[in-house]
């Protein structure tokens, strides 16, 4: 067996000792999860994949956003779709995808059907993340920029992790899940734009679930299928850089980095709302702004004046006028063709002005406000500039609030936090 | 929408004009996928895959081979997985791999969902298959050496075609079909030699009907994601070759050049058993023995002196001796411990010899047998050879019916030509 297989099935396997920020992050991002899985059930993607499944039927292994129950497998692919739906799930920049996406629906139908408690979920779905980040790290930024999905390849092999873990697979079982997890790991960014991009991270979960199913059963594949001449890495233009993959594995958590999204926009724009939010503008002092962004934004997200809410989802202009008026970024509805014609909205978005900056990167945006009173208020900001964990979990849980009202995401914290069941996480998926 | 995804689009989902030797070649395929995993149903990896679809249970819209059935999807992945199970299906050596595990499959999944006749179900694995050809030689031979099983690769828009014809899709439709399976269609050669292959082929055709499953229902994926410079050919090593994909598409019928396989052993002794087809040799008159081969299968299939029917699957010598002591080569169950333990086997085997060539081709081998009288007889025999239709269709339905047996063999050839149902040869699978 190669090192890297060897290596991560050990991971995948064996005793970890998780931090304690890892597992408050983790918490988070399953809480994340859940919400912005809950508020895509409705989607066209969603209603789509539930019905083709639902029209299977088959045995209940576990439930669907949106209600209902399938086999384990279905329910992955399902899950996996509608959660990243609405794309306002959380992201990895080092894995160059979205962890848990890929991971949590694979580990929650696991955990649904061995009837397990949400502190082995947890552990399964922090191990599958970081294990996907890892592979997406050996996997380099050549496989991505070439057109692979990293959330769809890389995070099979995690999903295929966290799947393993919480059916008690042994570590040569995991080795094996891996090698079945390389013949059938696929996504192209080619799907971008689509409903093909949910699909993908339903696909990598499910791919996971199947893996581990078959093996469970004795099913033999080549445990060495990640690396060598024509191994996955290989053949879908790996860096193979085993090191970087490997390196602290078990001890350091490169998961704890993964963001969450805290606007229902385009990533373009996040900086430019949290320069915004850090200023606390309100419309009535606002004579001018002036954002500065990486040039690479400015055909991507710089649409001067649209008039739906697809497009104001891709507006500077648009999304920092609805900052300063009150209206909450973080809300889905927010984005709607009403507030695009709000004539308040209209009037400041015309001395709105937007310039490309090529000192900053594609993280940082700079503000600059001018007041009524001649004031002037500048602000940078910087996504990479990690949070403190109390404002983490502050926002995340904000957010969570939003998406599924204040009641159910204080429960479903409290049952993630204090020793709750797979079986009582997934009875509030269809409400 | 680009030219290759139209063109093929308009292939699939169009009418057609099938020549009289594709259509009988055709059923012979259908004839013989069917005899193959009949025979194959209770191989470990059959089993496995049988077991994990089961237990997850749902609406039996299609029939398994080994008896029950399931939804479309599953039955698929089952009868994909099954039907490959042995290695003694069909091969195109354009292609590069097998055409039938992949495609038919499918198309009988569709077909008995969707109450169809044979006529249908017949035309639609044509029409997949050669789409499954021609998307091989798009590919090109990188795609394969580089470690890609075109199989699963290619397979999949073959079966997502056959699926998509038989479920009515526009051509419109169809392009998404074939965008959707860009994003899922995969498969390594890293698996050979391992429960992976079948596998491969078991996906393939699963990828297939999920596909047309998700696109029925409003799917909408990237219809340009075959190609382009990050489309599935780009990035799996395709070589892009349309104008060999496309050239006499619904005119010339490459399908028909399928080679089907009349011996139960590896591929590589295939030439040397069809040369001594030919001598018609017996055991009582033979002193020496001669092979001479492509210098490739001297470390594939030149097993000197085997002890367990696997073993003998790779070895001149032995499968020599059989054929000349009157084991029959095309059954299953001729490759034992026992045939490999008879006296008078390992006395014969003493006496041949096998010889790398390398003016021979890998289809290619001589044969030069010396009777105990002193005559010397001699043959050379290279698969690629046509057989004539009459030819193909004796061998074919006598290898069936060494498998299934004559009377059902027999049946199901007359339902094939007669204008019998899916649902009546579905209902042989289990028996």
């Amino acid at each position: 067996m190669t090192r890297l297989t060897s290596e991560l099935a050990g991971f995948a396997a064996g005793p970890v000792n998780t931090s304690t920020a890892a597992r408050l992050i983790t918490a988070l991002s399953v809480l994340d999860w859940f919400s912005v899985g809950h508020a895509g059930a409705a989607e066209p993607v969603s209603l789509i994949i539930r019905d083709m499944v639902l029209a299977e039927g088959g045995v209940g292994q576990a439930h669907l956003f949106g209600g209902s129950a399938a086999p384990a497998r279905a329910a992955a692919l399902v899950n996996g779709t509608i959660s990243h739906a609405l794309d306002y799930d959380d992201t990895h920049f080092a894995h160059i995808g979205h962890p848990s996406v890929a991971v949590i629906p694979a580990a929650l139908a696991m955990a649904e059907l061995h009837e397990l408690p949400l502190v082995d979920l947890q552990e399964a779905a922090l191990v599958g993340m970081e294990l996907s980040v890892r592979v997406g790290l050996w996997l380099g930024r050549g496989h991505y920029q070439t057109g692979f999905h990293q959330t769809a390849t890389a995070g099979a092999f995690g999903a295929a992790a966290a799947a393993g873990r919480l059916a008690g697979l042994t570590p040569d079982q995991m080795a094996q899940v891996f090698g079945l997890t390389a013949t059938r790991a696929a996504g192209l960014k080619a799907q971008f734009g689509t409903m093909g991009k949910p699909y993908n991270a339903g696909i990598a979960a499910s791919c996971g679930v199947e893996a581990v199913q078959l093996v469970l059963r004795g099913f033999i594949a080549n445990p060495d299928a990640m690396e060598g001449p024509t191994g996955f890495g290989a053949i879908h233009h790996g860096a193979d850089d085993s090191d970087a993959a490997l390196d602290g594995i078990g001890e350091t958590w490169l998961f704890e980095q993964v963001s969450h999204k805290f606007h229902a926009c385009c990533h373009g724009l996040h900086a430019a709302l949290e320069a915004a939010r850090s200023l606390d503008i309100a419309e009535p002092e606002v004579a001018e702004m002036a954002v500065k962004t990486h040039p690479r934004w400015m055909s991507v997200c710089n649409q001067p004046a649209p008039t739906t809410g697809l497009g104001a989802k891709f507006s500077y202009r648009t999304v920092l006028a609805m900052r300063a008026l009150g209206y909450d970024t973080a809300r889905l509805d927010s984005f709607c063709e009403k507030v695009c014609a709000d004539p308040r909205l209209q009037r400041l978005r015309d001395h709105i002005t937007v310039e490309a900056d090529e000192t900053l990167s594609e993280t940082q945006a700079h503000l600059s406000v001018l007041r009524r009173d001649g004031q002037r208020l500048e602000a940078r900001h910087d996504l990479m500039e990690p949070l403190s964990l109390a404002t983490r979990e502050e926002r995340v849980r904000a957010k969570s609030a939003k998406l599924i009202g204040a009641q159910a995401s204080d429960e479903i914290w409290s049952l993630l936090r204090t020793g709750g069941s797979a079986a009582e996480l997934v009875a509030r998926m269809a409400e």
